[in-house]
């Protein structure tokens, strides 16, 4: 029997300021519920429920690609109102968890716990002991057995000293769910129907309540405002960076460090302080990443050195090449192994071949290039006519002066050589010397303009 | 009766091992003395009197727009001398707050608590509770009122336990100073005439002694070394990074960011990590500045989004501009709506037109481009002539091909085109082609150079 | 009688998940083994005798230069084992302190304390006071005197109150080496030879065991895994910056700096936030390091101010000069006073005279420049022919336009112009005006490409 995962997701989070429903605000990188989503795809749910509220049509957008079932909370009544809106979507058995979108970092390992934990109860949920309780719903236990669930408000003194508190996340019987959720009143103070008071139920059924904690207290850590977000973004990222370094990373420093995604390593990678890492990236062993660069989606083999600030973005990268400072790789970039790109050089939609090199200021936009050939400082292929785009084909073992500009479409044979200076608007044929220059002329004693007066 | 400022600014700060004077110091970019000028001010301030003595010159320069009057404390032999300085231009009636060059982080907030607390006292001052109080003077209370300041080494076993400590920040009637001031003496193991003697005089006439507690302890630390220095640095900063975060700014870490003057921002402003923001300055709604930018008196609207790594200067940006990454917008530059600037391009004192383009290694100087203009890769305006700046005006609708030098005084029409690798010294009509170039030329089978052997 | 230092360095560090050797894992750039290395020297020790196990050959490579007795450990049986294994090259007189290879912080005061602390016992160790032992072997005193250390396993529970441990780090006369090591049993549960037994050897024999406490707990920190190492990182590099802080200099967030090497610094210096110091490196008074510049090897002079992003490797910087932001200096580049380097330009092998400037996208490599020359932006030294390197030389008040290539070698004379966009073959006279161009050409109403349709 597969997992339902009912996710509520109504909340407007007004207190974030943001016309951005909250569920869609982004933790290292991706929104709450997108984080949420994600989980519930790693314990292979056979159902996701969300309930959308606020921002509807923008939350649902966003999650267009993914297999939801979508169901509306028009009125914020409380959280046991919430849940009651999958009713007529909810299966008749098999078990739900019942997660929140702005709880974005619960584990799946801590949610399988639960689910494990609840086989035999029927009803569980995730607690968490804290040093410091105050204002939350304690668990009140008998014989290690949970006996009810105790508001801070209604709590008696000797109940404030329980550390032990409710996190809002179950694990539930869909049957029971179908015969308890009917039943919620919102005969109290809020005039809200409350999830929790399922648990009373369950009790009052003679239930046993199943609890877990998770291995770390930021799983259950909801969001509220920006200063929330910011505080669990460090604490997403400190344990992703600790994941890191427990399978070999370098890291130079952990609190300096930003993965927005995912990054597969090999062994002894080394990363300097304040790089951003994006989408998916992949690092070959030995690599080294040098301070504040960014990668996104990109790929880089064995051996390969970045220097600092490298931007990379959808970029392929061989082994042992050399890389910046400040290099910028582009969508599409595909450098072989062994090349070198030096400081100020843009690379966009162009693959470079096995050791060529390209070391300063230079725009290779649309370009082929072979191997072992040599990229003058200053070369810009002049991919773009103002209307269209056009491909700069560069052979074998070229040479192309400083400062050329290539007027594509342009071919440059293999062996070919640039002079330095040449706007090359022909093909040049292999082994060919291509130049485009004047006579170079002197004027003697040359009276150098002079400061106009104002 | 407005009220009268009196800031101490005398010390040396030895342990700051500068030659800078220590109220002048920087914190978040402003002379911590200039911190509590601003506090001042932000009181309304009647009177700011400033009691000077080391490096009183520079002190005086750097506040020289500041309507201050400047008292000299010729040797150092107290706070309590300090403040009998003030008597001869200090008002008779109404009330000073005496404050110190070197607590920069005192809030109006607080001060304006004090004032209010001493309306019926006459005498009020700033305590802190600490959970260690140890080498503070302490505040002893019977009944809650204020019995006496007691320093550490006079104290008690009973009261070294108090935790509530002097800050040294005091708001008095101004006819109460005029009357215990003269009649402080330095019959005391440091032979120093202190201030904190005014509360036993007004205890001894009977008076009451008011106090208020700052919201935040980080108001009342004081700087006497570059640890110090840099320990506030962080806390004000995170206090910054707090605020902005309430007002719905998303920064990615609020313990990398930095602000240094004044930041004014719309809605939905995202903010990644290493960001220093410099001077005043203004982010429209749904801005987005990457990592490692820094912006110095720029203003930036709606829905712009700017890459890592650049770097603005006394700039406009328009709305929906693409900027970055290694940008650069130095004073004058002014980019309209839709605006696209790309990597390793520099605009300085330029006007650049509606959706006009500049994506890749650029320098415009003095310049003015129209709407709808692409400047190729590589363009240079060349503005100076090795005496003088000359501008180059680039119209609608242009198109400057890659790697061409603009020899300014120059005009580019509307609709024109220039070729690329041109050199262009006269001006260009409007819908014309203009290129500078020589024939291209090919020598076959040509022998690239060897390597010399040496 | 000199000291002999023991490093223990056999270890393979699993934890690590490294093909390096644990004792060459980086710390501040520098491989853990040689801090301790740095510190014994230091101590002016006699003989420095490291014991290798695991990656010997590596070890011994990376310190092939430092005059070090190699002693193999085959196995690994215990640290008594490895010290056993120095017997045969042990001096029979005089004293040892016996490190690890692994514990890289710690500091030669503390050694020279437990050196002193030593002389009169013939035995010492380092022991700590921590909050939380547990785990850790404890120091059993009685009136002051160690009496013994008991491994937390065997610890009465009165024992495990205790809160001073062992750290592992001895001083011990040789001539007690020589008599206890041999005796060392491994009876016990792992069947290891313990060092630790020596201490209850010398109690049998009624002597006193001396001990000295660090000055601060990281000192003997040991690192098992990338987590610690990153933490140790951080709290070394806390020290080194508190200490830069407390001889003046001005760091903006000292948990943003790193410095990998010596860093000697003159009055009032300032650096921002995310600098990168690496080698041996000098900065002058009142020299100012804009964020996230990186600078190696490198030796700035008084009053010259270095913009943002700015990258430094091996070059020289004269006085009151003004450089980047991102601006390169690779090595050889050699600056003298009041000169000026701006964004995107690359220096190498370059010396550069008194107040020459280089303001935009210059690319300067072997090149020779005199004092008040202007290179205009885009200027490239095109100093590679694909086979050779040549020098450019420029001579004073030379005035080289934007866009010029110099194809070398070449020279430009005193005074010499280049125009804009000329490609410079032959040298350029004193005085000269050297252009290479062609005539502007115009075709009106010309007619732009269209997109072309797919």
């Amino acid at each position: 029997m597969s997992t339902t995962v009912i996710i509520l997701a109504a909340g407007k989070g007004t207190r974030m300021r943001s016309n951005l429903p909250k569920v869609l605000q982004p933790l290292a990188g991706r929104p709450l519920l997108g984080h949420v989503i994600e989980t519930a795809k790693k314990l292979n749910a056979g159902n996701i429920i969300t309930i959308y509220g606020h921002g509807g049509d923008q939350v649902q957008a966003a999650f267009a690609d993914q297999e939801i079932k979508w169901v509306e909370q028009a009125e914020q009544l409380g959280t046991g109102h919430a849940v009651q809106m999958t009713l007529p979507v909810l299966p008749k058995d098999g078990i739900s968890l019942i997660l929140s979108g702005d709880v974005p970092c619960i584990t799946p390992a801590t949610l399988q716990n639960l689910l494990n934990a609840t086989q035999n109860t029927g009803i569980g949920l995730v607690t968490l002991t804290l040093a410091d309780a105050t204002g939350y719903g304690r668990i009140v236990r008998d014989n290690g057995e949970i006996q009810a669930i105790v508001e801070h408000k209604d709590a008696s003194e000797k109940q404030r000293q329980i550390k032990e508190i409710n996190t809002g996340i179950y694990a539930v019987s869909n049957a029971k769910l179908h015969e308890w959720l009917p039943r919620l009143s919102n005969d109290n103070a809020q005039g809200e129907y409350y999830l929790t008071d399922i648990v009373a139920m369950a009790l009052a059924d003679g239930m046993s309540v199943a609890s877990v904690e998770p291995e770390l207290a930021f799983e259950v850590e909801g969001i509220n405002d920006r200063v929330q977000l910011a505080a669990l973004e460090r604490q997403f990222q400190a344990y992703q960076a600790k994941q890191l370094m427990q399978q070999g990373v370098h890291l130079i420093d952990p609190s300096r460090f930003d993965l927005r995604g995912q990054l597969t390593v090999g062994k002894d990678v080394r990363i300097d302080i304040n790089v951003i890492i994006e989408g998916d990236c992949e690092l070959g062993d030995n690599v080294e990443i040098g301070a504040g660069c960014i990668l996104k989606n990109t790929k880089i083999a064995a051996g390969t050195k970045v220097q600092p600030y490298s931007v990379f973005d959808n970029a392929v990268v061989g082994e042992d090449a050399q890389i910046g400072p400040f290099a910028r790789l582009r969508p599409g970039a595909k450098l072989a192994d062994e090349v070198h790109i030096g400081n100020f050089v843009e690379v966009k939609n162009s693959s470079i071949g096995l050791g060529s090199k390209a070391n300063h200021f230079t725009y290779l936009g649309d370009a082929e290039v072979g191997s072992g050939s040599n990229i003058g400082a200053g070369t810009i292929t002049c991919n773009y006519d103002g209307a269209n785009k056009f491909k700069t084909i560069i052979g074998d073992n070229a040479f192309i002066g400083s400062n050329s500009s290539l007027v594509a479409p342009v071919q440059i044979g293999n062996g070919a050589t640039v002079g330095a200076g040449s706007t090359i608007t022909r093909d040049v044929e292999e082994n060919c010397l291509a130049v485009e220059r004047s006579k170079q002329f002197a004027k003697e004693n040359y009276q150098r303009p002079q400061k106009i007066k104002k």
